[in-house]
């Protein structure tokens, strides 16, 4: 299965009047951590219009705040692919500051096309065959 | 069990290339609305000097995503306690534009202390008392 | 000349370490402003598809922070427009909260086209036309 | 006169409707710039505490926007110091991608400090010493 590390400094303006992360801008980047593993495929852009699709978006994602993280941390951010549906993509994130774990999470992502009707969440085997080109 | 309503009106900047608003986002409206929530109470700042607190922290998080929301949309955000713990509170959230639903999570929260041996979620009860005084 | 007033509330997530109003926010509130101005006439999204243009960018903004805002206040932002250049549209910003002076600024924004070269600025006479029909 | 370099790559969120970087983000990245400046010499929150002081705050800040940036972009930021006054600090950004310019702008910063009647912009020598030794 895929995996990426990107490296994100949390810096004061991402912090709240508590002094530590807020929240939200984790999601932040775990949509900047998956974008960062498009990148080698053609990016976000590129890569929907090849398949007639809007985008990958999100449909479902949760997240876990084990510990704190603020101004001047370096956050390690991971994004491991747990699994593909045939609708759906899983992907889990953990963010560390050094050994310590910060975040984990996980994302349910869609390839949204528009139809008839609206927007559907089409098969996967396409963008599949493009970002997990040796998985089976 | 306490409930309240935010009317949130989306902007273009809330958008992302898609269009439609950048997740992220919908959490920062939730934590508006839970800080609007605590408002008539003193508000967080004072409640957490109240408690000897260094805040009400997030622990965990949940969100769907059901459909799009754009600029030009008013999104009517509802809070609801959901439950108590000992340690923690449950909340729950949803959104919508009219009558569709674009939005529902949850948030487990709990009361942050500094304690000797660093950040401790402390009992709820006193936190319950202010926040829920006709709960019993 | 034109003018709108937006009531911003300022909330927890908005704000700093230092507990106040991380300034990139301020911002993001008068594109708010700006985009709420546009709403009767359409919409950014509508104008500029009726244009052939792209959007209604930012060429220049400056700010003066007079004092600092937190949780819990109403920042009252207007916005005005101070004159219409041949390919430059200026506004002005005023954020409040009761008669205390926040903010001010000023913006300088352009109808971006794509042309044959690029991007470029275009004549400014028929955004004028939809979004001041009454000034001479 | 010091001057520091910060790489910040875009990403798709940080861009809007019309696919190019939403503007505030690039005050956020000055911000960034600015304490990254800063840790060397121990950070704002050590730095100011030192100093007595609430914070090294915004006073006035202006940009220009050159040429948009996009998802994949890998922006230059460099910070560099213009001038101390008695009570303020002006810095220069500027943001590259490549050689093209993006953003160029400026901030004007004081160092504020509670005193009888509410906060005030303190002289500027003492931070001065600290964040340009060499600085004649």
């Amino acid at each position: 299965m895929s995996a990426l590390n990107f490296l994100q400094p949390v810096t004061f303006g991402d912090c709240d009047p508590a002094g530590i992360v807020f929240y939200p801008n984790y999601f932040a980047w775990f949509d900047r951590t998956f974008h960062d593993w498009l990148r080698p495929y053609g990016g976000h852009a590129t890569i929907v219009a090849r398949m007639g699709a809007i985008g990958i978006g999100i449909m479902q994602v949760n997240a876990r705040f084990h510990s704190p993280a603020s101004d001047g941390d370096e956050l390690n951010l991971s994004l491991s692919v747990e699994k593909w549906g045939g609708k759906t993509l899983h992907l889990s994130y953990e963010g560390r500051v050094g050994s310590r774990l910060v975040v984990s999470g996980n994302e349910t992502r869609g390839l949204f096309m528009r139809g008839e009707n609206g927007m559907f969440a089409a098969e996967m085997d396409g963008l599949r065959k493009v970002l997990d080109p040796n998985d089976s």
